[in-house]
């Protein structure tokens, strides 16, 4: 392949190399038909495929071509499941090819650092590790069948507000530790054909230009040698662009930035070389496209609407259970009161350039009353206008048909028009209507169940402790409503886990009031403190907490061990099924790093295994962590650095129910002390050299001043954060008469490297 | 006086220059004998004078000169009076020139963004009004008396964690609003003498040379004549601390930066310019060292104890008196159990360059017993040992005189050595020993009032809710003992208020786990919602909010008005007292803006009154406002903003007290729409010229694409945050062939421009 593009490359004008780097319309780039070079053909797509019916059209508010529509990312990333990942990435693949699709715009990965994002439904987590590991299987399984994938947002595009002209302020250990942590596990773990940068400016500069973010980490530190496109006009300044490596600009202008392009090289302001090493990546962009060409299978949208099915019922998530009041035992219920619109008109999916025309769609009333059976009378409601206005009658209408039933079982979420591409959240509370309805229900019928659809967090106070079950059905796709049904009727046991933190109230969230920009700069000032890292940190219990999600079945955790071999640690723990059905548990490693000079999250997911058991059936479960596990970035070093010293394994089943954990010292190679002119009087006396070398000169010292230094522990006790060479100017004054404090400690400084050898 | 300055400045010599701008060892600056120039004499001092035996010694940890030991900033801080902190300046003063003081380095005004500062005991409060009106009175004070200041520590030292090598990293607008505001009033209100900079680097420069602060705000925008000096070593490069206008380097290395200031002249390193206007500042604050010397008035260290009694007695805040437990009736009561060391040895200070040797002290048992009078019974235990390791014998000892007495007064607090400079606390909680005690006593003597010694918030759970009395008694200076012994037997009526928010536990504060630098960077990361601001904006309900403090009578608000005149809007109210007993109240007035397009605090005090009534005696209060008091600091303009719209005036006893508001709308000067490159469709949209300059370019469009834009509700609902020319860039990909976007959307802001006229 490299030849072939080496010899394309020779064989293109400047004209062709510049056509090359620019959408032709909305979807596609410019081929070069003279030689044979076929453009490229792009579509959305995080959760299913959005083609057009043109591709001159945007085409984000009508009908596009049908395609499977699959759980959004919100939902799919609590099914903690790379092995489902992995086949729905297959699965859009075969669908892709069917439908001439050559790159899917997705998978989106931004972190959740507030719960008002509008594309929060899209992004799978609020955990970098979840988030990368899913996002690695899906990208995984799409590129084995020959349709390539787009990461994105790359990267800080965390809210929608002025998300053009908003620069994302954030310090280096929480961009590497947070946000482009998924990135970089993607770029490693599946070689992504394209990453598409963000909207956004990063730290004073736009992602699409930004020669740190896609040059100094994404190519030089990771090694990356796929393409960069930009979003959709997030290009600013074209040549800048190009040089930073930013190599398709979508939609364009294309017409005008190509001979922008010609004439930068024309004048020098652009390189040719640096113009071929883009064009060299999308030569072999190209050549990925076409190689695998006309490899698809031969599924059709049966198939996929089957896995569309499974998909959902991996991802939704028993949130409370009490009493055990799911799963429904249709032979022993007679009547069974459906509440709520969302259960005729599902809400399966999110708006914008997300949202799929779907093949078609399981409606959850018609799904319950076929696993009901004849047996059981089922009785439906509205329960709230399409509008979420306030409709009393409707509300008595609901209460009434409750009341009889020996089950209620009520549909509640975010309004449709809420969660969107272009627009935040206004709050994470259900319509004052919709939660009306639930506590008047509540209050006739005990025995209640509450589904919610929504693509992120919901606050669910005050009515959550009065409801004794609660499933959080997110959007989860055409499938939805069969795995909703099968669940409700312990068909199929729930096994999906929070994918992010439902707080108790809006206020509690780590971002709080901070998700707009100010004139243009939006400081991400929790820092790494998103999610349940902030939850655990500021000691605010989550009203569901990251990895919650209850199962119809128990698990017991047993027998864990960990040993260090060399960089890698290897960590082992036994699963037992102790409860009466076959289930999967979502097994959770954190670590928590207890001797960190720094502050760090009080644990941090690093690990995770879904496994499924039988009744009374135990499995091994293995996990070997790398010395990047223990690590965090220390931008003193500008690197990963894991830290000797004490750890603790956390095991939980949720980020808050830690079943069992152990405690072992890991050994990792350290930084060499290093003496520089601020270093503090307490980081002389830690070396016995340095100590030595500053005794002595501080004698010397002794001999011009009068207020005399003695090393007491008196004095050192209250001088001991004081830089050293601060101590000398304080207690020194008569004496630095020839020579300054910084001559003095460079001197020192000398010394002691020269003593040390 | 300006002409002797010139003059002298002209006779200097450039030796002569250099050697004036540094100390000649550590209390005092080199004067120039042949022109008869003297030094200018410098000590510690925030609540009282720590003049060292000899200006040689440094004198930390040992005893220094007898001086007036009066309340720490954070007590005097809780008087919320303006008048005692001038009557207290002024008394400083006095004894300033009786002790050959020309400069109090004082006083201490940063704000307290962590309950865990080492210094926090020595500000005043969270809150940029309170603090600068309190200081600006002190100056006023302080310098009437021909004492001048030194207002400390300019800017944003709010830890002690490696202060010397850590750069606090502060937005503009959090700089503007939180910590530079009380810097701000006083050098507007009071006009100090000097002001030092603190140790830190501020956004990556040290403040000692740091331009933007010193040149542009401090000096430009403030118009501040007076003097800048360096915190004891802070300077770091001594030629560029000249040229940003750092005046005075405090206590040297003088010999070798003389010469080397003297070399930076020949070299043109420095303009001597530049340097002239140094001395010349320099030599001002000689002349109003010797202007005023010899004034010194009669009064004895007599006098200044009761002063300092008065001052601790408006200091002390009634945190909790359920039942009414206070006033101890002493004809009423037979015997008082006495328990904890501190009211025999009580915490009257901090430590550290603050820590003054005081005058006398007054015990408070000893007090205690003086009005107790003869017919009630006093007990005493110590309850705890020095170290506070656990000691259940003093704790069963205690318990036994508790139960048989008729109340338990309790005394705990920080320990000594827990709040000094150099070393920020550890928690916030009492030492364990001590909440045992208080535990046991409840639990066998309901009547329990509990007195607090710290200079910072502390957490007072679980025990607060078990005590019906609890006494935050500060760290109240020399006189504090009698103070307190007034206020629990009601001589005294307390009056003080908290100047600073104490939470229910540590994790609630804003900068939990944010206090501590990293590799050299300290995230201020809280930005704007320091103290109670932040508590609102979270609903985080503190243990005892902002401004809170108890009376033994009761105050009505009423008749609550507020008018805009021009600039300024009158706000005027009626404040009765309803109880029986003389008391003062302070009236907070916090504003609350409705409208602004940007986050502002839920509310931000900005004025207030301490007003003293008899029983039954009604009194109206008035405040002016003005512009500025409703302005938020907006970076784009870089300059302070106040909106037109609604506001809302808040009065209330505590900032969570709120009595009474009033809503207004306030009308004020806007700022003209500008459009930029990245103007938002919605702004565009905004104003009838642009609209249609942007309609008809739209229209124009049209013509050469497939996908047409419609400005249909529709799609401005979903594209309205979507930069302007981005929307060309999205849809007019094919128009753009000769132009690029950019130039016509520069084209298209010429039109608005120009057809505005």
């Amino acid at each position: 392949m490299k030849q072939t593009t080496d010899m394309l490359l020779q064989a293109l004008t400047l004209e062709e190399k510049a056509g090359l780097c620019a959408g032709l319309n909305m979807w596609m780039t410019k081929g070069v038909e003279r030689l044979g070079i076929p453009p490229i053909h792009m579509y959305d797509g995080t959760n299913g495929i959005r083609k057009t019916n043109s591709d001159d059209e945007i085409g984000i508010t009508g009908e596009n071509l049908p395609a499977t529509c699959y759980p959004t990312g919100s939902a799919i990333g609590s099914s903690w499941n790379t092995d489902l990942l992995h086949e729905v990435g297959v699965a859009l693949g075969i669908e892709g090819k069917q439908m001439n699709v050559e790159l899917l715009l997705g998978p989106g990965i931004n972190m959740k650092r507030t719960p008002l994002g509008g594309r929060n439904f899209e992004y799978y987590s609020e955990d970098p590790c979840l988030s990368g590991e899913l996002g690695a299987a899906f990208v995984n399984g799409l590129q084995s069948q020959g349709v390539g994938a787009s990461v994105k947002h790359f990267v800080c595009n965390n809210q929608e507000y002025e998300k053009l002209v908003t620069s994302s302020e954030v310090d280096e250990r929480t961009l590497r530790e947070i946000y482009l942590s998924a990135f970089e596990r993607i770029v490693k773990k599946a070689d992504p054909w394209t990453i598409m940068c963000s909207y956004n400016l990063l730290n004073g500069t736009y992602t699409s230009e930004n020669e740190h973010l896609l040059q100094d980490i994404l190519r030089e530190e990771w090694g990356y040698e796929g393409v960069v496109l930009s979003d959709w006009t997030a290009v600013n300044d074209r040549i800048r662009g190009l040089k930073a490596g930013l190599d398709i600009e979508m939609p364009g202008p294309a017409h005008y930035n190509t001979k922008a392009i010609i004439e930068a090289v024309g004048s020098g302001k652009l390189s040719e070389a640096d113009l071929d090493r883009v064009v060299y990546r999308i030569l072999e962009l190209v050549c990925k496209t076409t190689e695998q060409s006309g490899a698809a299978a031969e599924h059709g949208a049966k198939e996929f609407h089957e896995l569309a099915r499974r998909a959902a019922a991996e991802s939704i998530v028993l949130l409370k259970n009490d009493n055990q009041i799911l799963p429904i035992l249709a032979d022993k219920t007679s009547s069974i009161a459906v509440i709520g619109r969302f259960a005729k008109q599902p809400r399966i999916q999110g708006a914008g350039s997300a949202k799929v025309t779907p093949t078609q769609i399981d409606v959850p009333l018609e799904e319950i009353r076929a696993l009901a059976g004849a047996g059981v009378t089922l009785a439906y409601a509205d329960g709230y206008p399409q509008d979420d206005r306030l409709d009393d009658e409707l509300i008595e209408e609901s209460v009434r048909l409750a009341k009889r039933a020996d089950i209620a079982v009520v549909f509640v979420g975010q309004p449709e028009y809420a969660e969107s591409e272009m627009h935040d959240l206004e709050g994470i509370d259900l319509p004052p209507h919709q939660v009306k309805l639930i506590e008047r229900i509540c209050a006739v019928q005990p025995r209640c169940v509450v589904v919610t659809s929504s693509g992120a967090a919901l606050a669910m106070r005050p009515w959550a402790q009065h409801v004794p079950g609660i499933v959080h059905a997110w959007l989860t796709g055409q499938g939805g409503g069969r795995a909703l049904a099968d669940i409700l009727f312990g068909r199929v046991n729930p096994s999906g886990k929070l994918s992010e933190s439902f707080p108790v109230k809006l206020s509690d969230n780590p971002s709080h009031k901070r998700i707009r920009g100010e004139n243009g700069k939006l400081y991400y000032r929790e820092g790494l403190f998103v999610g349940y890292r902030y939850y655990d940190s500021k000691e605010i219990a989550p009203l569901f907490p990251f990895g919650h999600g209850l199962s119809y079945t128990t698990f017991a955790y047993s027998d864990l061990t960990a040993v260090q071999y060399g960089d890698q640690v290897a960590v082992s723990l036994r699963l037992t099924n102790t409860g009466t059905r076959p289930g999967k548990e979502v097994v959770q490693l954190y670590i928590h790093d207890e001797d960190c000079k720094w502050v760090r999250p009080e644990k941090e997911l690093k690990a995770f295994a879904k496994v499924e058991l039988q009744p009374g059936e135990s499995k091994d479960i293995r996990f070997v962590l790398e010395e990047r596990d223990f690590a965090y970035y220390n931008t003193k070093y500008n690197k990963w650095v894991a830290e000797t010293g004490y750890f603790q394994l956390v095991i939980g089943s949720s980020s808050r129910d830690i079943r069992i954990r152990e405690r072992i010292h890991c050994q990792f190679k350290s930084e060499e002390m290093t003496l520089h002119k601020f270093s503090l009087l307490s980081e002389w006396l830690s070396d016995p050299i340095a100590k030595s070398i500053l005794t002595d000169t501080l004698t010397e010292m002794n001999h011009h001043v009068v207020d005399q230094v003695e090393l007491s522990d008196e004095f050192v006790g209250f001088w001991g954060d004081f830089p050293t060479i601060k101590v000398f100017q304080m207690f020194g004054q008569p004496w630095f008469v020839d020579r300054s404090p910084d001559q003095l400690i460079d001197t020192l400084i000398a010394q002691f490297e020269s003593s040390r050898g």
